[in-house]
């Protein structure tokens, strides 16, 4: 029988948020019980329960980025014990017999993978997420966090860590590398951490100077203002990776230019318009305009272990969600930039 | 004092062509004095004399896939000597100092290389490319050509055939690959038979079936034609590469869907109108666009040599230039895309 647990419903598109009890399913022998003690906001929870990115399915509870502890385990269980601290990201199923899910790349599942809410499981359920005091997953897309990182500083990095972790890796940032990063959000400050990390050279860019000083203590050696022309210019052939964490329309055409020949350009934002560049600026510096989505389990797991050897985690603010217009009014910050960097719930502030 | 050698020019955009003579330079002390047996007709001939990609310089000698044979070198060559095959592609100059020479990439100079034809050299004097029967370039930038390849199916290999061995190279084009090459031109048959070379399962892809026969013939072990929705739909998420040879506008997310999870949809050719892709389709499967524009000179070399070793060349069809219009009628020819797959003048029949 299914038990319940306090969470913070949607209950229909851009409407307010209720405090109430959903249910969570009995634990299957592969699953874990997870206590949550803190879940991100992402954008991408509310481009989601505004139906920005279609209609989604109501009552809805987001929240992809979730860090606590297991509370129990399925009989099968053996990567996690009760006590351990645990995350869940972006996925929590997939076939796993597929060459993606071989490959780890479980978010390219041909039978689908599914998200971790506003997603139907391979047993006709919804998924709901983690505005919520508790979660069951399978063993497999549960991710253990390592001692040294907070759970609050962990959860963002489920989905904001990865997502700018993977394309970092995947496109060689290191030493002697220059990595520019343009949006100093959510994402882009940890593109910033990360890289740096890495050992790249690390330039952050957004339209004007107001995050200048918090992009170098983050991490970053100087930071470009897109509305000085003259610095855009002299930026030019500059970079070797930019990854581009705005997800507002930008002409791709001026960051192409400022990338070395082979460059690559990297989009982890999902912008609502198509993506336009005048074929030379590919051509004339064989350059590379790329995208990335989140990352597989096994590197999601690299990754929060590279964090914690780095001593890495997300600049939060922890929220306490006891009157639930104080998420509604975090969404609305978030949706004008005005966080830094990200928003973590304290689930166990949740009161229904 | 410079000498003079036979020539075909073009007086004027769009004009027909004219045998004259023209001048070269004398030899300078690292100067090789070439006797071209053949030129390649390439496209990008054509779109220049005709002022398609900006006003030339005019009177124009064009051609910038020659092969011959060393007539005379400079006191202080070294890496050929008179009688030695050899060729020159695209660029007969470049700084040689900066960070892209350095790396073997020429092309992309910071100085700014300097083309075989309408470019001004850094002598101040504008080059003059292979319609013709002799040619003076630097030892830096003339290119063995192995025996066992024929000058005349070997010339077109020096814009053609490196063109499409660089991405192929750059991209991983080998065993367990699948690529997709796009357009059965010029371009396009040699990228069939230099991916079939290096040991990928290729597939073309063009308009219709009527090239399906000769592709298979050079390496190609199944042909699309993008008439049919039904094979293109069957044909998604199957492609680790495609290298698109076609210049004419396509539409990008077409090619994008064909390709797996963090494949590769490279253009070769420079269509019109700029590039067009929806955010998902690079996102959704970690994809890349890019672009790939001939390649170094020591890159060159290891594709001539590549070539010799696989009993490779262009697949040409020799033209005799006594009669003038012959050269012109062949250039409407390739506007057509009425050739299978390169024409080659045979530069001793130029007349004046």
């Amino acid at each position: 029988m299914p038990h319940t647990t306090s969470a913070l419903q949607v209950p229909s598109a851009g409407a307010p948020f209720v405090a109430t009890t959903i249910e969570r399913r009995d634990l299957r022998d592969d699953d874990v019980l997870i206590d949550i003690a803190y879940a991100g906001i992402c954008h991408s929870d509310i481009h989601t329960a505004r139906d920005e990115w279609g209609p989604a399915h109501y009552p809805i509870v987001v929240g992809h980025e979730i860090a606590g502890t297991v509370a129990a385990v399925g009989s099968t269980v053996t990567r996690v014990k009760v006590g351990d601290r645990v995350g869940v990201g972006c996925l929590v199923d997939s076939c796993g017999e597929c060459e993606s899910c071989k490959d780890g790349q479980e978010m390219f599942c041909t039978k689908g993978a599914v998200g971790t809410y506003n997603a139907k499981g391979y047993d006709g359920e919804w998924t709901g997420g983690g505005y919520s005091q508790q979660v069951v997953v399978s063993e497999r897309f549960t991710l253990r966090i390592p001692e040294g990182i907070g759970l609050d500083e962990a959860a963002p990095l489920l989905c904001a860590g990865i997502t700018t972790y993977s394309p970092l890796k995947r496109w060689g940032a290191g030493p002697g590398r220059r990595v520019a990063v343009v949006g100093v959000g959510g994402l882009g400050h940890m593109a910033v951490k990360l890289a740096h990390a890495m050992g790249a050279e690390v330039t952050t860019i957004s339209r004007s100077m107001d995050k200048a000083e918090d992009a170098e203590a983050l991490g970053a050696v100087r930071h470009i203002a897109t509305s000085d022309a003259a610095a855009m210019k002299d930026a030019r052939r500059t970079f070797d990776l930019i990854v581009n964490t705005v997800s507002a329309d930008l002409d791709m055409n001026d960051y192409l230019r400022l990338l070395r020949p082979n460059g690559v350009l990297c989009n982890v934002g999902l912008p609502p318009s198509e993506l336009s560049v005048a074929p030379f600026n590919l051509i004339g510096g064989n350059k590379v305009l790329t995208g990335s989505n989140i990352g597989g389990i096994e590197q999601t797991q690299e990754m929060l272990d590279f964090c914690a050897e780095h001593g890495i985690g997300a600049t939060v603010e922890v929220l306490d969600a006891t009157e639930t217009t104080a998420v509604d009014d975090a969404w609305n910050r978030v949706v004008k930039g005005d966080v830094r960097y990200r928003v973590v719930i304290d689930t166990s502030t949740i009161t229904p």
